[in-house]
């Protein structure tokens, strides 16, 4: 698994920074005979794109997807899949004021020391809007899940800040979900919110989130011991998306607290009588929900002054003009699903390979 | 990365059952020249090992570890490192009971219908017994990143059940976290553990655990982005652990409730002012110290009888006998040492393939 | 290492059909640092490029490559190399005298049975112009050799159907080898082949060809046993373009008639006396030139009628119009060329990875 | 693909020297579900085994396998088969008079300087000895493709030194082949060969061996367009065996010579009227028999002295002592069947991933 390449039997990988020529995608490993346009994927896009609402950022991209490869007369032909958007905002911008120096919290610092080489501009690689491209590749995968084996990828916003929601409160009318502007299924949460963010805003400051992720009809079987756990595996793909610092599944951290006699989940004729594992059992899917958390950090890229060094090492001070999201959390909810999707999609895959099915159906059961 | 082998340039692949002839594991990456022998593997595993204490299973494995390859004249040669412990206790057992039932929280159910087969003894390949094997490969890098970098891995008990501690109240003694029977930095909470452990133990009962975990000597630079970050590489190794349901860098899900003003870690010419970011930013370590977390669910493997199903789908209840670990996060410390070792050890290869050296000394700096 | 990928370190992933709107790649894991634009790669692509004479393919092919991300101020920048081809020559063409034809020798017929799907369209992803990737990708590798290690990839074609030279009859004054309408060093054979390619043309018909690469600069060390040996992974990047049907290094089948007392090269202390081995002893380089040879077939699109069938499984014939190379070898010499400059950057990369340096020096030697 | 490790989805991992404790390997990705035994795998470890008549060393390898894990009740649990070989026979050897001395067209030179540490006993890591548990891991292979496929994998000795044989020569009988002491299939060449071998072994001098693989009963569309190719995965496989210098599928480096309207093979609805293509079209299997053919090196292990220098630079001579095979060809022929089965083995594996069935039945045909 390549640093720009995730995936083993759906390989996604991505190029492109934030202020170059384009960003890309070369997804390999689709299987042959999907229907695909670019409709499939743009929607998608636009749920993760800038500039939707007030809450994030008024920075304008186009965002327009275009299929290079690997379709022909509107399917898949198990060729790779070459997706291309043009970068449309590129006129130089003015960067003297940043140029020299590292904006705390953000990988300008470590980015520098790793290579040698500094491009000051928008965060380049490391910039949220490499996203996209995950995103796109994702919408793949989710299109393949859905129309095979029926798997549907959700995610919302269960927290900003001090306010929250729990599972229980939260409806998950994943259309309320779609149309609330903070992704979030608890319209008492959403508008309490949604004042805080005003508030930070005209502060000039930002806040963390968590998200909350569930995903329907995950057959038995899915995910490999010992390493390439379905649960590990997902633990990296939610962890790699810019500024998120911890990953549950199931109860997550609160199992710490649980004894055996409450954490384990009975079988019975219906199924299992509760779901405290998150649908994963031996890092295999056990055919319930599969449902993990992620915390997104506040980002740093805010308008209140910070201290920081320069290139030379001296002591300074920074602070980052232009409208930035006060709760990247927000767009962070289709790129937590489309990263479930990857994983799903290549462990679907991986099974496939060993077993020729997907789940076998062990005698009796 | 397949699913028995960590890594892409330190790659560790194992095998075995808890209950068959052996387990071994392939170390196949490791620089020669590095004195290695089996003293520098077998204190770790006698760490990890059970029948330590009353707090760990009584079951003894002998554990003795041999090297069968890639060492020559007491030095690695750059070629395949085979490891091997041999199952001295291989009686044929009494599975009489349990043969046609499912234990509940096991990965009974998910491997039987991944496979289609059931291997019904002591776990078989989902037995926590294979993470001896990650511990002695974690070993041969942790000589290594110690003798070159001077890098030490570092992990304890930060809670168990209603019993936690504090960064800042744990003294992180690592002498007295090594000789106290919980791998507890702070000795009041040790003690109030063993009682609620004892309490536990009467009950037939067990209980989840937090650990913690410090690297200490990382450089600046290692990660790749965008998906091998070193946080999802971490992330994905420490879910890969039996029983991990969470994992967290740095302040993990608190963030979602801090403010950027507050999140930022100030650069200054001394340094970084504070750590929450957990020693990595954009992926990629910034020469803190690294910072994670983990839960750990309780094990389902207790005398307290439980419902479940048998492999005909009808109801039943089992127990589980014989004595078991009452909190396995104990026995997990060395094991969360060990993979983080592994991540370590294979990025800083990468680095050194990308860069030639290590860290650049970026300019000025 | 995926279908569509080349190497571990050095990564370079390809898409693109012939017939469709782009050509792309993306490198990943090319060092930072390396000066880098466009005119470094349009020189050799334009070499592969159909149409520079007689020989070759009249079809236009603009290749105008260009660079969409990876490199900043001039340089690269070590994060993944964007490249693109669009193909400017996309007007819809009549294809209803093939579109339900297998035709004979091609990948037609095996790609439908593997994907199920069938792209009638000029060869799709199977088609030789997929080799510009390689080219543009090699270009970079070879840049990236030849400056820090002085390594130098030169082939040129040694037969071509009963024309052939000797190594030791052709001059390999690299500068002739260039300007030879046929990349031949031996003016005598290039004189006869072109003759002969004459009335080949003529005929409707086409001619194999052998290629032979001679690298020199490879410093002693390079591969990996056991799998990953320098000649194994060129074995298989040679095999790889299309229409290789054989690989040889060094004498080649000639070994199969020698004795050990000829064949070995002695070691004497100003080095090996004599090079059958082509470079490599044990997989790993020797420090010698690398010598390989590889055949082309000769291309099954002629205008010799051919029999074969239809999709509907019925006996038919076949005729490919346009023109096409008489000898699709002579195009195949910056493919060799780019091919073993992937394979000896890889191995590079590996090699520093796993011993900080490119060479050890030996005690004493 | 690691240095040590073979395949994607097939993956065979080995360790080991030839002089040191063990030889072992592990197969990761085993479908679950196939009876085995060792009883599987000892065959054709003899087979390769040495001292089996005078034309091999008399070198005394027990060979004895062992299966350590994977296999339950007599069935393959989908879990990594372990496999292990102890060297019985490791009485520590009088290496003084070649400690220092580097042996000419050996693996000496090129692994002192590539891993900086030398490891003066018998060869090692490459040594041919390394090669058993390449056979172990293809038995594994063979029985499972002849198990769903009816794949069978058949290699012959076509040529030794000056005395070679035709395909339509040698009658091919498998039986006859392994009767063969030098698995000849064409009598009078074998014992003229015999004749010849004896007068080598004489005068202390070595022979060179050409061998032919024909894989019967694969299926149209295996392999990956456009570097994981079936025949340059083949390529790979076989220039990887130790002392292999050439490689060619189908007519080989004849296609050099040939026409285009001589060498395409015409389809018809009984299928292929001829097999010039060897099986592999565009990379992917056409559904005819494979045809492969390698060239072994002569062993430079011979007691003709000869010329070489000292691990201080100097020159001298060197003589090596003990029997060894005067043709290594020979043994190397259930090595190259071996390795055709784990690459034949992976890509069915792949061909299931992506396409749920190993071939698709495309319309009509």
């Amino acid at each position: 698994m390549a640093a720009n390449t995730w995936g083993e039997l759906f390989r996604v990988t991505t190029f492109g920074e934030s202020h170059g020529a384009a960003l890309g995608a070369v997804i390999d490993g689709c299987p042959p005979g999907l229907e695909l346009s670019e409709a499939d994927i743009q929607p998608l896009l636009d749920k993760r794109k800038p500039g939707q609402n007030r809450y994030t950022t008024a920075r304008r991209e186009a965002d327009e997807v275009r299929i290079l490869s690997g379709v022909f007369e509107g399917k898949t032909t198990g060729t790779p899949i070459g997706l291309l958007i043009e970068n449309t905002d590129q006129r130089s911008k003015d960067y003297s004021d940043i140029k020299d120096k590292f904006r705390p919290g953000h990988a300008d610092y470590t980015y520098a020391h790793k290579y040698g080489v500094r491009d000051y501009r928008g965060g380049g690689r490391s910039s949220a809007r490499e996203t996209a491209m995950r995103v796109a590749a994702g919408a793949i995968a989710q299109k393949y899940l859905a129309a095979t084996l029926n798997m549907q990828f959700q995610a919302s916003v269960v927290q900003i800040g001090p306010h929250s929601t729990h599972p229980e409160l939260a409806t998950f009318d994943w259309q309320q979900v779609a149309d609330d502007p903070l992704f979030c299924g608890d319209a008492q949460m959403s508008a309490a919110a949604q004042d805080y963010l005003k508030q930070l805003l005209k502060e000039g400051d930002s806040v963390g989130a968590r998200v909350r992720l569930e995903v329907n009809g995950v057959p038995v079987g899915l995910g490999e011991p010992v390493f390439d756990r379905l649960d590990a595996d997902l633990a990296k793909a939610l962890m790699s998306i810019n500024a998120v610092k911890a990953v549950s599944i199931g109860d997550g951290f609160a199992v710490a607290e649980q004894r055996g006699s409450e954490h384990r989940d009975a079988l019975t004729p219906q199924g299992f009588s509760s779901n405290h594992a998150g649908g994963v059992l031996g890092g295999i899917s056990s055919g319930q929900p599969l449902i993990a958390e992620v915390a997104f950090k506040p980002t740093s890229s805010i308008t209140t002054p910070g201290d920081t060094i320069d290139v030379h090492g001296q002591p300074t001070t920074i602070v980052t003009r232009g409208r930035h999201d006060p709760c990247v959390g927000i767009r962070g909810v289709p790129v937590v699903e489309a990263m479930a999707a990857l994983v799903l999609m290549d462990h679907v895959l991986r099974q496939r390979a060993q077993n020729g099915t997907v789940t076998h159906s062990f005698p009796q059961i």
